[in-house]
């Protein structure tokens, strides 16, 4: 029996703004950043998880891990997976003080998921198998009891849900020999940031067409000129018929978001991410009527499972982008991917940031053997960013996510990433600070 | 000219919890709180504003002014009105960082909104107006301009809420007459908090009858048959013609909804308030069209302009909800008061806590006389807590908010309150400590 005894956080910045990675229209100068949660236990193992951020904000989110662990210190891991379900709504709402402060979006949501996350990454450690693996194994029963379906049985019942993973259940097996094959599908952000130049654009799809890439995306939303220059190189560097998503990064509203994708459709494009704001599921059903046939892509900003539930519901999206640190942990990312299957809508989850890549193939596996059983029109995200702090990092071989195989969700850093990248005392903060005194 | 020097907050906690003040279906133990903020200037003049809150998390709210405290210092008051729109989005969502955070929800919103108020409260103060005068002395041209239209051009073009306002601006005067002989009507929810004996209630229904009320509002939500037992007892005491509204504050799931307020259909309620999850739009129209005549009411947990769009956009609510506290500030208000105008629907803003009546009063009394020129099924919420803790507290008389006269936004706090209430080294919080310990 593992007991958690002490739950400590670490304001973690990788200070990505100094170069100009990671930049879009909406986006200009991300310190990729993390508040970094770590489950200590009366055993070997420590569980991890995080609230990945953007920099400046970090402090907040270790200030609400703060303020909600004592809901998870000196529990049984056990006792709270026995009942998952329940401890997940104590956690995310049993708190009605600082429930007040969302329920259930932004900085204190971030926090519960990050330490629900850690649970998880523990919960996999004990059994030794990988995250992915573990869910893979676990009883529909099971994976069913660890859902809260409080405000999700008007789109989806527990009985529908357990009906869903039953169906694939026998299977299951067999998928995750194909994928220990080949892999899981992947596409590239890598190439497509604003602010590169046209030659770097050019060589960096040239490199990623090397490495084995078809699935590319590609920032806009900037100025439609320099879209339109900017794809047309793309294009003539992938061809006509690789697959090209465009992301706008919430910039338009609805009517604009329509009439700049209309210029922007004799590139051939598969989506529009966040061609507007994140919580506008109306909005986005409209965007959607009116630029078929490319279909809406959202959900990095999707602050919980109602909103997915509207997003659904309303046919408002094509491609469901769960995000693995902005829901509230695994069991919240549960109830997106069995709504989406319910509703037809693939899921291809957001990646990027840190820790993103390293979280999203462990769910894109599970919902391929368990949930979806398709690969039709699925893709996760990857972005070459930061993976060298991981103990364990993602592995892509030709374009696909090569399956974990380290027990856990992937999430470990190594210990000097942590010293160095400490914020503000780091031995990086430290070095800057002092540059900047000289 | 006002510049402003410095910014200060101060975390500040009422135990209302010792008592049952406060308590609802979903709020067991609410201390009503306060981040409160306050700009210092070169002038005789400070500004207030407040992120309201329900207790623990409080401190999360001082981080973020202090985040965002660096965008307002040191900047010209006029500067700031003249551009106000401009200045509203840098301050909600300029720091990219930060914004990830939200977008434009939850914690670093909520801050936002109280380093606004605290501009608008020091403008009125400036120009010696309560702020309700302020706004209906200003031209429709200037309200417009301090408006962000970002995200909302699908259901209010800048245009349209030009012509609304210009509507109404020859006849504010009578209107403003008018308030000042009859006051603005407002309804009770002193009644009705779950937790109250029945005596207490019949008790308290009585004394509100007495005082002048004409229209209450009771909580449900916690017990069916409780409900009805509470119901049946308040329509005993306030007769079947007076104005009932029933408030569920998030309890339900969808369909729980629409049984359940068919059940208590025959109290002839005007409307159920938050039946279902905050966020949920589609639910909201679901269960709208399946309690009809009943009105559905929602919005003191609306997380920013988005999400009241689309509530008007889908005829989701009957009633509007603004929250003074939860939106971005009197800007954001504005655009929620000018879309209800355009779909007809009245605003009956959230009032209770600490401050918020003081907030909503000012907001009502603009919408009469300049957006909506109605008074038809329009009620203020108006909540018996705290109120003695402000330098100019709301005057009630028969039910109706009398028009404030003292300049600005109300929400001067006494010194000694603030001392007293200091969390956690105020004279209360002190002495509950000496009290624990001993």
């Amino acid at each position: 029996m593992t007991r958690i005894t002490r739950v400590s956080v670490d304001d973690l910045r990788f200070p990505t703004s100094w170069d100009q990675h990671g930049s879009d229209a909406m986006n200009k100068d991300p310190d990729y950043s993390a508040a970094y949660v770590t489950l200590h236990t009366d055993s070997t193992h420590t569980g991890h998880g995080l609230v990945f951020t953007l920099g400046r904000g970090t402090d907040l989110c270790v200030s609400a891990v703060e303020a909600l662990k004592e809901r998870v210190e000196g529990q049984s891991l056990s006792k709270i997976t026995q009942n998952f379900a329940t401890f997940w709504r104590e956690m995310t709402t049993g708190d009605s003080q600082l429930r007040w402060l969302g329920p259930e979006k932004g900085t204190v949501h971030m926090a519960a998921g990050a330490i629900i996350n850690a649970i998880w990454d523990l919960w996999a450690k004990v059994e030794g198998k990988p995250l992915w693996r573990l869910l893979c194994e676990l009883s529909p029963e099971t994976l069913v009891n660890s859902i809260d379906f409080r405000y999700l049985t008007d789109a989806l019942t527990p009985e529908e849900a357990l009906e869903i993973l039953k169906k694939l259940e026998p299977t299951r097996q067999e998928r995750i020999q194909q994928l220990e094959a080949t892999g899981y599908p992947a596409y590239t952000t890598s190439t497509g940031w604003l602010g590169y130049s046209d030659d770097r654009l050019r060589q960096l799809c040239q490199e990623a067409l090397e490495a084995g890439w078809n699935c590319f995306k590609i920032k806009v939303g900037g100025d439609l000129e320099q879209d339109i220059h900017r794809l047309t190189l793309v294009r003539e560097e992938i061809g006509p018929d690789r697959v090209l998503m465009l992301d706008a990064n919430q910039i338009w509203d609805v009517g604009e978001a329509i009439e700049w994708m209309q210029k922007l459709s004799r590139f051939n494009p598969l989506w529009i991410e966040e061609p507007t704001n994140p919580d506008d599921v109306v909005g986005h059903q409209t965007i959607s009527k009116g630029i078929q046939p490319i279909g809406v892509a959202t959900g990095e900003m999707g602050q919980n499972r109602v909103l997915f539930k509207q997003l659904l519901q309303l046919g408002a999206i094509q491609f469901c982008q769960i995000d693995s640190c902005r829901l509230g942990g695994v069991n919240e990312v549960l109830s997106v991917i069995l709504m989406a299957a319910k509703f037809g809508v693939p899921v291809c989850p957001h990646g990027g940031g840190v820790g993103l890549c390293e979280h999203i193939q462990h769910l894109a596996i599970f919902d391929y053997v368990a949930v979806s059983g398709s690969l039709e029109q699925r893709w996760t995200e990857y972005v070459d960013h930061l993976h060298e702090h991981f103990e364990d990092p993602v592995v892509i071989r030709q374009g696909h996510y090569q399956l974990p195989t380290a027990a856990g969700y992937s999430l470990d850093l190594k210990p000097e990433s942590i010293a160095d990248y400490k914020f503000p005392d780091g031995r990086v903060w430290r070095e800057h600070q002092d540059r900047l005194n000289s």
